[in-house]
């Protein structure tokens, strides 16, 4: 089964995960995930975009060590990396998440 | 005297904030001024850009929010947007700044 490729924790950098959080649809696919409890496949996740584009952002998510992709069958599973990011960055991923929530 | 624009506290947006933290040099620039207690002028950051380079970064974290800048004669003081930045998006700034503060 095809597997894709993820940063190491230790190969997580904090510039990669803000400009990855820096674009209002991948705030929106975290912020749909931060609500998750489980993996989420893609196509749960309505975004005003093409499939293509929506498979960019979840693509720099992932490069960024902000989600994880699991392959079942044919779709990509995905969740964030919560207890990754909460050790390397404590406090970040729920500032942002909050921020997004609250949004006007 | 010259007066630099600066976004409204309600007119700073959460992308364009992580967009501006989302680079080393900003990064650079945040903590320092993290850790004054007083606005800062350029010129006492060392920061390994040109001049004009580092103007760029200035500004855009200006731009965002991030940042004010006041001219003083003619040199710019920099202090961050602290308050405004925990009122919009709480535990945001600390989360990062820490994580500078961590980082390997």
């Amino acid at each position: 089964m095809r597997v894709l490729d993820h940063p190491e924790v230790g190969e997580i950098r904090l510039e990669s995960v803000l400009h990855a959080l820096a674009d209002p649809i991948r705030l929106q696919i975290v912020r749909f995930l931060a609500q998750a409890a489980r993996g989420v496949s893609c196509s749960e996740i309505e975004l005003e975009v093409s499939k293509s584009t929506g498979t960019h952002h979840y693509r720099v998510l992932r490069e960024a060590g902000v989600i994880s992709q699991v392959y079942r069958g044919t779709a990509k599973f995905n969740a964030l990396r919560r207890d990754d990011l909460d050790t390397l960055f404590p406090g970040l991923l729920d500032s942002v998440v909050s921020a997004i929530a609250a949004r006007r």
